[in-house]
């Protein structure tokens, strides 16, 4: 039988403020088992970009990442906010370890191909290496991952932290017996956008098509989603999507097969 | 009979421009064996703290690192121009890993106390996990170390890249013979300053407190060889001052016992 192996994604706006990133350590601290920390920061990189002159372009979503933005968010992703977390995490009795897809060749990726949007410096996963991953969590160290990756050729690559997420969810798949959680700043996927506590508690395929048709479920939610089932159907065992608070809790919305 | 281990510490200057970051993968990815690259970084942290607003100042040529400061060479340090580094080792088929000292806490460090000056958030070395360090390497990882350590209760602490270079060999040489090679902008330790080419071949204790009475050894340099002199009485093997440019040729000022 296959160990669980907890992967817990984190955006950027609780690991950037000083409170909700010491409450996020202390609720990830408290997580059972094998456990994998992946983080955003693009608030960060933005603000950081904003002082230096750097104008932020975000295009669907996706920031452009010209070559002085890829030096932003390599500072700001893979420095500032990566050694933060594993210097907390250290403090409550992890033994983090800050890894960018770089870093022992853990991600490999390939620069994205120029269609309708020249996103630069910008990388779409090719390999994980998961036998590295599983080694390292079976020795008792937990890895907290920066969504950066590198072309091997010898540039950095900007790469989205869900994506990282999904991308190491699957690869560990095949060793671990994986729950993958997307935190965000609501309690799940909701009902009713106005209402706080109209959690859909567990989704399937055929139900989110029905939601999508429906219009309950609209906006950045789909591709999260779409990401997750693609995910289940890879192999992981779960995906949850839940407040960032509620990590340790039975709560959010439950993606199964 | 120990391996050999070679330790290497380039300064901010070689690792931050380009044609000079180049040519030095290249010549670390030529050195033989085991191998472990130490970086500084100052110059680029000094750029980007003028471009944030934030003064850099400097006592006895170390850097006062108050809260915001330690945010940028965090930054810099372990972002920036460490996973550059990385990548660009990567690319050269080197399985390179970049560490600041919290990553899984490889270097613990206590804030420096203090007295006449009140540096911030500087670490003075503690501990170096030299077990941990020597499993990497045995695996074939090859060490980037960062100019940062951590203090065990959240804080990454700002720490001198020749201190880090120095700690580790010590550290190692109970595992290893190793090598610790200080690179700069010189041949090495000069007879005259004005002449590029009268380095001193090697250099015994007696023979530095000579030259320092002569006034023949001056400066900056007078640390870097007390940390050398250090270093060989903890028990690493030898020393070599020599050009960044010259890591893989047999020049340079060779410190031994």
């Amino acid at each position: 039988m296959r160990e669980k192996l907890t992967i817990i994604k984190v955006g950027g706006k609780i690991v950037e403020e000083e409170a909700t990133l010491r409450q996020l350590l202390d609720d990830f601290a408290g997580v059972d088992g094998h456990k994998v920390l992946v983080h955003g920061g693009g608030r960060s990189a933005t603000k950081i970009a904003t002082l230096l002159g750097i104008e932020s372009k975000m295009v669907n979503g996706r920031r452009i990442t010209d070559e002085e933005t890829l030096k932003v968010v390599t500072m700001v992703y893979g420095g500032l906010v990566n050694k933060n977390i594993v210097a907390g995490l250290q403090a409550r009795g992890i033994n983090a370890l800050g890894l960018t897809g770089a870093d022992m060749n853990v991600i490999r990726s390939v620069k994205r191909p120029v269609k309708d949007v020249d996103y630069g410096f910008v990388g779409d996963v090719e390999k994980v290496d998961a036998s590295l991953l599983s080694d390292l969590i079976h020795k008792g160290v937990v890895p907290v991952m920066a969504p950066l990756t590198h072309d091997g050729q010898g540039n950095m690559l900007n790469t989205n932290a869900d994506t990282i997420a999904g991308e190491t969810a699957k690869a560990l798949s095949t060793l671990f017996d994986v729950t993958l959680v997307y935190c965000f700043e609501k309690k799940g996927v909701l009902r009713d956008e106005n209402d706080d506590d109209s959690v859909i508690s567990q989704i399937t395929r055929a139900e989110f098509e029905q939601y999508v048709a429906d219009e309950v479920i609209q906006g950045g939610m789909i591709p999260k989603l779409e990401n997750s089932f693609e995910a289940i159907n890879a192999g992981v065992s779960e995906v949850i999507i839940t407040l960032a608070s509620a990590i340790s809790e039975n709560g959010g919305t439950r993606i199964k097969k």
